[in-house]
């Protein structure tokens, strides 16, 4: 850690145009990385094993400590640090008040096949979620209720955009998730023993009123289409969260915490740990 | 509604301007008024009772159905019906994919004196939160719940951000909501004989275990700094969602929902309605 690191000013620097690039999906796809931006982001991925390619800082905007820190880090994961120009620094950031901190790291993508669950597991499974924000936050929920594995039916969810790392707060690299079709999800979870347990509004069974024991899989759509009636005929159980107002849902990602952490404490999974 | 509606092409229009400066907190301050766009959230402003001042729509993005929908609750509400160009409509618009519905409406603008809740209260009260987005989903929160108030302890909170009307889902309109200093907050809780519970993860009492009969508030903060120490420490009890994961705290709209929706199941609040 004591050679100086490569300090680079230029906008027209290759290295800068591939980080810039990788805002488009498919220089992601084409290249296997995402961004992860930001200290406690940065330090989740390290954190959870990820070996990022290249870490980025902005001296004008970072301390001695965290040079030392995220150094030492890169260093064991085999990582090469950049010193850039606050004007670089700005080009590659996604914030508006970025830290000072980016990294580029292969992306987290996996499938069905690469989860591995525990006995009894708690899953969680979403249809239809887009919005890197609510994706970002399921798998924030996943991390704290504890789940062993969050599942989405649809094959085009990009996991690896740089704002679900951002949303998730580095999460996406710690938590176990796939894409998969609902077929191959459905025989994943009949495999496993796992009952599934799908929430529509078209339930009249409150979500407390269920059994969550042994392994089981909790399943939310997203907005307007909600749960596929592929997937609500499959579950074992329906269950509705109840809507006291005007709205008729909860936010997808707000429904799923409060049924996971329902079944986590119904589970006694918050005693166990 | 036989007079066929006023139509506008122009971008330079001074009404279309008006529309375009309420993007900017100020010209909402200034006139009193915010943007209500897309028709699930003018539907649900005129559910409570709104009355918006002018209902624009692109006669290129809807049908007449709409038409006739919007033109009988306009007519019922003493709002002005104003067709636009899709050009006009595009630059008044904060949706990328706009459905060629919005309004301009009274700002939701209310204070704690004007809050009236029932006995035995559930009321929210949220610290810290900024982002629109969280701010919209603690409304739809509350509105699904069945709570009766949300308070932000923050004077500054922007309630009438368009894009709090939006991610509030409309809810903004119908759910009792104000802004107040920490202070009056706890001596209007403390007069109307509400019990203050916090969260926070200083905490090691389980959110599962608290009683939350009678009247009750639950506070949570945004992340980072969390809910400040001077409201904490004038909490009757101090909660805890547990987090088994890396991360240290949920989303604080997302921590909301899991504690509310708890409360109110104790409570039997989803059975008596």
């Amino acid at each position: 850690m004591n050679a100086k690191p490569k300090h680079i000013t230029s906008l027209h620097n290759e290295q800068v145009k591939n980080v810039v690039a990788l805002k488009k999906r498919r220089a992601r796809r084409r290249t296997g990385l995402t961004v992860v931006e930001a200290k406690a982001e940065l330090r989740a991925a390290f954190a959870a094993g990820v070996r990022p390619r290249t870490v980025f800082y902005s001296p004008d905007l970072v301390n001695d400590d965290e040079v030392s820190e995220f150094a030492a880090a890169a260093g064991e994961a085999g990582s090469t640090l950049v010193s850039v120009s606050s004007e670089v620094f700005a080009k590659m950031a996604y914030r508006e008040s970025p830290d000072g901190w980016l990294a580029t790291a292969p992306l987290p993508e996996r499938y069905l096949d690469d989860l591995s669950v525990g006995s009894d597991p708690l899953v969680l499974v979403v249809e239809g979620v887009e919005k890197p924000g609510n994706l970002g936050a399921i798998l924030r929920t996943a991390d704290g209720v504890g789940a062993d594995a969050v599942i989405a039916t649809d094959a085009v969810v990009d996991w690896g955009n740089p704002n679900v790392v951002r949303a998730s707060k580095g999460m996406v690299f710690s938590v176990p998730h796939a894409s998969a079709g609902l077929a191959e999800t459905l025989t994943w979870l009949a495999e496993g023993d796992i009952r599934l347990i799908a929430a529509t509004p078209d339930s009249a069974r409150f979500y407390g009123e269920v059994d969550y024991s042994g392994g089981v899989a909790v399943a939310v759509g997203a907005e307007h289409a909600g749960l596929t009636s592929s997937l609500v005929e499959a579950a074992s159980e329906r269950i509705v969260i109840p809507m006291i107002g005007y709205a008729d849902s909860l936010n997808v990602s707000t429904s799923l915490a409060v049924i996971a952490y329902h079944a986590q404490w119904q589970r006694g999974g918050f005693h166990k740990r």
